[in-house]
């Protein structure tokens, strides 16, 4: 019964390795393969999140939305080349039951910009409920990347 | 007996994700209750630490002192409000003999000022030694953070 | 079999703990040991990588020629004092075979001044493949560092 709690953190630890590999050296079209049917994927100011205050910067509703949104990074918006590379640390494991588990993480972003030295972006924790089902193993149902900044970096275009 | 490694692992891994989610969530209440009674805190920079020198820029002989730091963060000090956000990593067991272990991990803690970007306030390892009872598994009986900062950050009122 | 998975894992994650250990609070001649006999070491920007350009800005193809950087780091170069802290996250195993495996991590690289504020020099991923043997463990027999940067930090003077 011991071993498989070191199994499950195993098994996430790897689903969110592989999760980051997916953002920083995508392509971005693995990013919604992550996610379940029916889900939730939203980025929060902390102070809304806090405050229970609905309002977040990223916002989508179901896979189907969440594919729309690599579109519109691929293809629609405007901005400047750039690398990013996450951190996902402190993950911790909340309530596992059967096939659904509750996941924490702290997580930041670095941002490099051509003839730029890297900075961090953005810093938070993710909050995330996940799903197992057997042919795909580990999948989000709901994502919730609560971030600290007051300030909304305007370069948020990809998702994090 | 191998199993018993990564299981040790696991259960340390989600001590330390515990601790940070404290730290940078809250409530700070929190953050005696992962120290035994009779323990030692300390922030050292490195070249204090590196010469043997006693200097520590915080110092908590005593888990009831380290309450009293609670209490002086919460209500006497003042201070720029600001959100914290840690990352753990390289998180090595040494020693493990039955319920004692030492733990050697790299920490940075992130700072976001409200209308500023993210900026890296302090970084270097932690040197701890812990132990487990029956009850309420493993906690710190000493906890040493060695930062890498010459220059002593103004803002280290919370802890690391 | 399942256990096997978390057991190699935290194996592996030891290994990167101790590595970059080795780096960051020295000395520096441990981190040889941590290769193999053949072996290949590479610090390459992403763009040269993605290009599949091989003009690396650090590039030892022995063992022996990592052992000479040890000496040329700690005799010969001219640079400023300085403390680096790694971070290494989000590492992901493939193709485990019997003693040999690949291994995927994000890393990054804090610098620390006198006087001055922590700062990213760099960030990027590790692109490893590692064996092991039975007296010594796991070694790298390949490590890749593909950093993020357009700009090439005049300061990587020590590895990553």
């Amino acid at each position: 019964m011991q071993s498989d709690a070191a199994q499950l953190f195993y098994e996430l630890y790897d689903l969110y390795a592989r999760y980051t590999e997916a953002l920083d050296d995508g392509p971005l079209e693995r990013w919604p393969e992550f996610f379940t049917e029916q889900c939730m994927y939203q980025i929060i100011p902390r102070d809304n999140y806090d405050q229970n205050l609905p309002v977040a910067i990223m916002r989508c509703e179901s896979r189907a939305m969440i594919e729309d949104r690599v579109t519109a990074v691929n293809e629609t918006m405007m901005y400047e080349p750039r690398y990013l590379r996450h951190h996902t640390t402190d993950i911790r494991i909340e309530d596992p039951i059967g096939s659904k588990v509750k996941v924490r993480a702290n997580f930041s972003v670095i941002e490099v910009l051509p003839d730029e030295l890297p900075r961090i972006l953005i810093a938070g924790r993710y909050l995330d409920r996940l799903e197992r089902s057997g042919e795909v193993g580990w999948r989000f149902k709901e994502k919730l990347c609560v971030f600290d900044s007051v300030l909304v970096p305007n370069s948020i275009v990809f998702p994090v």
